[in-house]
């Protein structure tokens, strides 16, 4: 963050005043939380933190009782009982509406594929953002999942594709977690017909087995969905990089897809990779190679905090300043909402701001960048509002 | 770039007043741009930019506007369509001769492989750079690609042994893109006679089969490649990193070639990791690991304009400062051998003068530092001049 | 390193006086060095420097020159012969004593199984760090080693133990060097009795062909070795990322960890990962995910030097302040000792000032990170001294 003088007084003005699109988010907290549940969800573990040491010792811990306490009313820095404190004795409704007005955001791109049940509803969040669109990323495997069980494996890719054209009637995009249920070492090629009968057959044999949730991590499946994806037209967004201790994180280097990248160029289709850390220079080298190839670093900045300017700056290093978008990947606490986009604001204030003090950009261009991944980027990839 | 203090006096003036070798760059444009073409010209995709992006949003384009709009007459970030325009009203090779001469470069080691066509020649080149050396460097797969036709396959070894002894007769070193061609990934052992001839004759029959040129990318021709132009005690180029959308950057990573370089160190050959970016790195483990193993990060310099000096940071961590090369990479437009050599000396005065500023370098240091990665290791492992 | 102004008092008094535990390090030279000696201690590598090269123009050998030569008496930036007679005109002992005692670590873990010959053995090296605790971390490949050629291929499993029970009654960890005897691809499962007896039988087969010392590099041994390790509750180090050419860097990313971190996750056994770097980032997303795990960037402050800053910043990234540990992995000159924790001073001074200047961090938060990370984390993985 910023130890120089202060950046230039427009390019300052600019960070502070874009109106965000935040194109990979998850909704906020249906229940309030306790000191152990705030601890648990400022992580992308799902491990207790290890005997002795702090949930709240963290880049994303600090950056929360930095830049949210006081939104809260308390002092930056405010120790993290206060703060939780704080925010108890507010309606939950209330402290979202504070952390969520702040973050500058006018559009949210909400994925709503994973444990909605925790999280308020669309309607919901949207009454806590006055005057933003809230619109839909509708995740592929959450619809394949849930006509899983009504019908047979013949017909179980005519249930999906018919599932997914109701479901992205209002859509804005669509989202896949191969990368966490099977990772990018996948044949690249549109699977056969037989294959995905086969591959069904599979999977709802092993559906009867047991009563759990249905949850998909047969390749053949998942490869499936992704075609399906890009044959929508819809942007097709793919977590890529860290993420919770599920994954493999070897196999969710972006440039495993290099050759699914090549096959699906011709249908138009754009793909957006998201996070990518510590892989997001090799996401910027696709999305310089690759017309139809985005990116953005969102879950990154929010768990790197302080540090996240250097990851900004790397984000910066190689991809054409078309290819590059904002997302906090925030689910659950506002907090989170929040922090990716005030680090946001503050890393590329620093970041291009030394660009400007140095001479080498211009303050117009370095206002134009920043309003290009802030926002613009977006505007042009998704389209026209639905929310 | 720097956003410090100037930095000390005679680090800056050592800086700005060495003479480098860029030891691996291509020769100029034979023909005026456009607008239209010189945006494909400062991106290594082949591909147009995303419809509704500009392939001038990009660092290489903000550092021609930055850097080389005063060398045309216009103010520094001038509009890129004035900055074309001034291009175009002034004859090309004075474009050149302004560039290139500011440069300050006064050894240019220029690889001919690639589309020659398009670029002018190297008496031409020099005519354009009075009084500096112009020597080549001959790619390996052009010269096997070159004697393809002229034979049968049982003798195509020897006819790429004989046209390499002619080419190599005034060259400074020669140059393998078998990154491109396969990837590092390969049987790293000499191969067998009896290989190189199957190989030979499955290649030369699918020649027979079109008219097109050729293009050798079977692994075996390549390893011969590689292992003649070891036998031949000239310094060795390798592309290492990333480049165009044609290769498979995971297979770039120079660390794939370990055990092939410990094959060849015995030899006493040196060998030369071009680029590398982003696994700069794993090519500075490999120079400080093995006395023959040298490296450059000159493509990423370039195309990370004002983020550069972060690369240039990381590839001084590690490696030896005996180990680390200059070069540009540049291929076409002059812009990119002026901007190669600019970027160079602001990331390493920015670099080396907050170390020195820190107390932790001796200005004497950094200036011998500057000038071994500018031009002493280069001239050491190149050896006398033949241009 | 700081070219920026003086940090907060109160942070730059406690990176100062923080009581350093050095988790993992080996012991110091048993002989002086004369300039050769010194160049080649000075490296990972085994080879001698480049022709035309010094081996002494690095980052760790200008560190040397920098931060030792004072306490030879010496000027910052000493010719490295000025300071090679200095130290040879001083009682090898009193170096040691003068730079480890500047250290300002009070407690060693000391590697003792490599090269042992060449160091002074602890309670020699305890002479020289009065006050001090001195430990011993065990080197399990070393354990088996000296007990493979005492007996048969059936009972060697058996030997083992008992050795291993032996060597660790003082001890206050363990340490596998898998990463450079086979890498981390291997089967992570606990092997078979019938595995572990069929590779005993084939290694001793192969021990008894000749008089070389014993070196396991059979993968089920090796995987034996690590499972017992962790059987014993002991805290066990791993090698990771760069070291020496002998090692397949590729082969060393600690993600290839991740299936058997997750084996063993329930032991409650800790792990901690050495060095790491280039993949220090991957580290801290394996020690974000799991309890578990712990590392370090110890050797690569060191290699670094001037340019270290950069990496602690990236270590102090996605891990929970509570994951990461100091460690010099010094090797021989006491210079190494010295310069890792002085390294590590002025790198954390710098990194958290950067954060406490810009108001992202309080003074308060910065100091007890310092210590979490200088001490504290050592502490409580390490428990009660031993020394």
């Amino acid at each position: 963050m910023s130890t120089e003088p202060a950046p230039d007084p427009e390019l300052a003005e600019a960070l502070a005043s874009v109106r965000l699109v935040d194109h990979h988010v998850h909704s906020c907290l249906a229940q309030p939380v306790d000191l152990p549940a705030f601890g648990d969800l400022l992580t992308e573990s799902d491990r207790p933190a290890a005997v002795g040491t702090s949930p709240f010792d963290s880049q994303v811990a600090f950056a929360v009782r930095r830049h949210c306490a006081p939104l809260l009313g308390l002092a930056p820095h405010a120790p993290i009982e206060d703060y939780v404190a704080a925010r108890a004795a507010l309606p939950t409704d209330e402290v979202d509406r504070r952390l969520l007005g702040a973050a500058g955001v006018d559009r949210w791109l909400i994925d709503t594929g994973f444990r909605g049940d925790a999280l308020v509803d669309l309607d919901a969040f949207g009454a806590r953002v006055p005057g933003a669109s809230v619109e839909e990323i509708v995740r592929l495997e959450t619809v394949l999942e849930s006509v899983a069980r009504e019908g047979g494996a013949d017909d179980l890719e005519d249930r999906f594709l018919a599932a997914l054209t109701t479901t992205t009637a209002g859509a804005s995009g669509l989202k896949s977690v191969i990368a966490y249920r099977h990772g990018f070492e996948f044949d690249p090629s549109r699977p056969e017909p037989a294959e995905v009968r086969a591959a069904s057959s599979r999977w709802l044999a092993e559906l009867d087995r047991d009563d759990a949730a249905p949850r998909v991590d047969d390749p053949v499946l998942l490869r499936m969905l992704l075609w399906h994806g890009i044959d929508t037209g819809l942007p097709l967004q793919l977590h890529a990089g860290f993420g919770d201790p599920d994954l493999d994180l070897r196999r969710c280097d972006p440039l495993l897809l290099a050759d699914w990248l090549r096959l699906v160029e011709p249908s138009g289709s754009d793909v957006l990779l998201l996070h990518c850390y510590p892989f997001h220079r090799q996401a910027g080298f696709l999305a310089q190679a690759f017309p139809h190839v985005y990116f953005d670093v969102g879950l990154a900045v929010n768990y790197t905090g302080a540090a996240s300017t250097a990851v900004l700056a790397e984000a910066l290093e190689l991809a054409p300043f078309g290819k590059l978008l904002y997302s906090s990947d925030a689910w659950g606490p506002s907090e989170l909402h929040l922090l990716g986009a005030v680090l946001w604001r503050r890393g590329m204030a620093e970041v291009l701001g030394r660009w400007v003090r140095a001479g080498e950009w211009s303050v117009a261009d370095a206002v134009r960048v920043a309003q290009l991944v802030g926002r613009d980027n977006a505007e042009r990839v998704y389209g026209g509002r639905h929310g």
